[in-house]
């Protein structure tokens, strides 16, 4: 993937703030829509989830998630040619008590201010989704499969 | 759920023309982008996908899916307030030979008319998503768990 392509991947992933959560539910695929906030190098994607949601209930069962990003629709000719990115890798829950909860907790509010409530409830956590790789689909035709290294990579091309 | 939530349910499946289509690859969830055209009633959502696509492969072994369609960001302070629904169900191939295929192919065309390309190209095939459920978040709060009949008839709430 060439320094293009890399830019291209850190424009979406930073451009959008909801993603496609893909979980296992009874063994069958669900999909949900979820917030999202990319890490710095984008080795980890943090969403913020509700103990009663179908995902946070399928997570509990199998960590195993799918994480899309998808440009925005702008009503282009060819939607196929909208770039978007599929990460594959597992979901952790992050505990209260864990001490990179409070920066977490700033940078999160900075980029969800009407998420404040979610800290007033206690059924709400961080999660951590750590991609093992990712599959960049750039445009028609221009698909690239990536290591969790070079996902990083493309994170240096747009800081 | 009421007029107003049908209303608001037909309104995104109409608008919207990029969906998440989450299937099993070998056991984990997949997400990928896919463009859709939904049945007059609901009762049928039409994909176009290549035979080389990953997703492809993965119907071939489970046809169970999840295809989520979600309101385009607008950027308003609370993307948790954004609208979407998601269906479950089975995918299943149209055969080239199929006696619809010709009517089908008119609509996507007026649809998608960047996709003429695929009409050229053997590995493109129509998929038949038949729902057996949906899940409908109208915003904030506001989940409704609808059966196929119920989708149905938000179909007639906007014609």
């Amino acid at each position: 993937m060439n320094a293009d392509a890399r830019r291209s991947l850190a424009r979406l992933v930073r451009a959008a703030r909801v993603a496609s959560l893909g979980t296992l539910r009874w063994g069958a695929p669900n999909v949900s829509m979820v917030a999202y906030m990319p890490a710095h190098d984008f080795a980890t994607f943090w969403l913020r989830l509700s103990r009663l949601a179908w995902h946070t209930h399928d997570l509990a069962a199998d960590a195993r998630v799918s994480l899309a990003i998808c440009e925005t629709d702008d009503g282009r000719e060819d939607p196929q040619t909208l770039a978007r990115v599929t990460l594959r890798g597992e979901a952790v829950e992050i505990a209260a008590a864990d001490p990179d909860t409070e920066a977490l907790k700033r940078t999160w509010l900075e980029r969800f201010p009407a998420s404040a409530v979610t800290f007033e409830l206690a059924d709400f956590a961080f999660w951590r989704v750590v991609p093992r790789d990712a599959r960049f689909v750039a445009g028609l035709g221009r698909t690239y499969n990536l290591s969790a290294a070079e996902l990083s990579r493309a994170a240096d091309e747009s800081p």
